[in-house]
């Protein structure tokens, strides 16, 4: 492991040495290159390619689920599982902070103390604030990042914000929904929402009363999807008590099989769907960048702006002219 | 006002009618553009086109902050008074429903029961999962049709579930940020991230301990951040108790006087600056929607997915890769 950090003068040029720091576990070089991934620094992006070809990649294992399920606290006892095997494993924390709230931002300093000094740990938190589009592509990023520095395992860790937990979580290979006992009505909205996204439905806390009655709720709810498509099964349920490590290792055992499982069937089609919809968001922000730098670019497009401040165009005719002026290659190079 | 609706068989050939039938005040073929401009029915955004071309502006407000604030009594409090000065007045209420707790989705039956006989309110509530970009374009258009069809004050209600409000409220005139008494440490957060969008912040709850104080310390905040910034001010601070009504006449007032002021100056800068996110979030829409008919028209472009899937791309360079196809002119007429 070297000290030393790419030097930040010719980055195109030490694109090969920032490389080959990063998969000699150069901690820093693999920290800076997430960062600059993030700020679209020239040449990260290339770096980034480099590893990804001829890179290990990454088993990525979302975690996500609503607030107070204990998410930290089972990735927290996931890590022990592994580094207890001898496994070096990597933790992306996500928190797409609430405007309202100001986000518990997951620091890296207040976060899995617990691996502070242990080197085959390695954990990056990251809260872009607002922009959920550039949050996935940054989890995907920095996972491939740990992967490429020598974690295999790497868990993606959301905070249960919404929305945004769902987006990030597609860029894992497979995502656990962690839950709580006692969901009661719940289990109809979980049903609607999270359901398309979890291959493991996890119920933790599975010491509370009640926690088998969930569990079998919930193995009756996804018995009976099974019934009514295919493509969205098998979801497996499970129960774990992180605080105590109950369970968690057959939960890290199970995602190992799935992983392998998820070459073929509905889980890989499950996987495709993830990757289309990340590919089509990746597409979707590039869109928004270059067509913002033909309108700053062009004081003549402020117009097109104006005309929607003063509702004399609406949004999505005057958006449609502007893609069709972008398309006709009156583009900038991005 | 008219009963019958919009024939489905020839969308086109009835632009005109359908276009007149809201603007003499049909409600039914109001709530039917509206829902046919969610759906992206051919045919409905030139019936809108021809409406804001030659129709009324509304006036939009968007009201927005953290939940509990008590948003939707307020608005109550709001149609009240205009409908007191005999106002014609427009709701409409965003719910960008969390996949997590299945969201609490303000249907329109629930809300407004007080005004739900008066023919001069117009409720109506949009829940479109998931969709952010999809919610401010809707939330547009609602207004506007709402404005066409003789309701010239829309407010703009969400649900304080975060980012997608701050996006939603960018569709408004004029955004009103609602929070209560003894924000405490609070106040700091809400500087962080709501001030950006605030051109009045409401202190409701007007009669809880503490709301004197709630108001100097925002009115401070306010006068801290003119002398670092003279693009996001004035800000004004009110309050209100929505309950009794207490404040509420004075609220209306000043978002009447403050969108005659909004012609010039800071909050016409902050207006265009919302209404240029607006176009560009539309944009990606659209952009992100023609790559997906590319994706699905032409199965060597599914290579570009798998290739995601399996780790050996990244997103972004996969996705900056489709879009020069796209830009190439490889594209379906969207």
């Amino acid at each position: 492991m070297t000290a030393s950090s790419a030097p930040d003068s010719h980055p195109s040029a030490s694109a090969e040495g920032w490389a080959r720091q990063v998969r000699d576990g150069d901690r820093r070089a693999a920290s800076r290159l997430i960062r600059a991934l993030e700020d679209d620094e020239p040449g990260a992006r290339a770096v980034l390619s480099a590893l990804v070809k001829d890179g290990a990649r990454p088993r990525v294992i979302g975690i996500t689920g609503p607030a107070g399920a204990g998410k930290s606290t089972l990735v927290d006892a996931l890590v022990a599982f592994h580094r207890a095997r001898g496994e070096k494993v990597g933790v992306v924390a996500v928190d797409p902070s609430s405007p309202f709230s100001g986000g518990a931002v997951l620091g890296d300093r207040i976060r899995m103390q617990r691996h502070a000094t242990d080197a085959g740990v390695f954990v990056r938190s990251l809260a872009t604030r607002g922009a959920v589009g550039g949050l996935a592509r940054a989890a995907w990023d920095a996972a491939a990042v740990l992967g490429a520095a020598g974690f295999p395992i790497v868990y993606l860790e959301t905070t249960g914000a919404g929305q945004a937990d769902v987006d990030v979580a597609a860029v894992a290979d497979l995502v656990a929904v962690v839950c709580v006992p006692g969901l009661g009505d719940d289990v109809q909205t979980l049903k609607a929402g999270i359901l398309e996204i979890a291959d493991v439905l996890v119920v933790n806390k599975g010491d509370r009363e009640g926690a088998e009655r969930t569990v079998h709720e919930l193995e009756a709810m996804v018995a009976l999807r099974h019934g009514v498509s295919s493509t969205t099964d098998p979801v497996f349920v499970m129960k774990t008590t992180a605080s105590t490590g109950e369970g968690v290792a057959a939960l890290a055992e199970a995602f190992g099989g799935l992983v392998q499982a998820a070459a073929e069937g509905p889980a890989a089609l499950r996987r495709g769907l993830r990757a289309r919809a990340l590919l089509l968001d990746a597409l979707a922000f590039e869109a928004r960048k270059r067509a913002a730098l033909l309108l700053d670019a062009d004081p003549q497009r402020g117009g097109l702006v104006a005309s929607v401040a003063a509702r004399d165009r609406d949004p999505v005719s005057a958006a449609r002219e502007l893609l069709d002026r972008l398309l006709r290659g009156d583009t900038i190079s991005g």
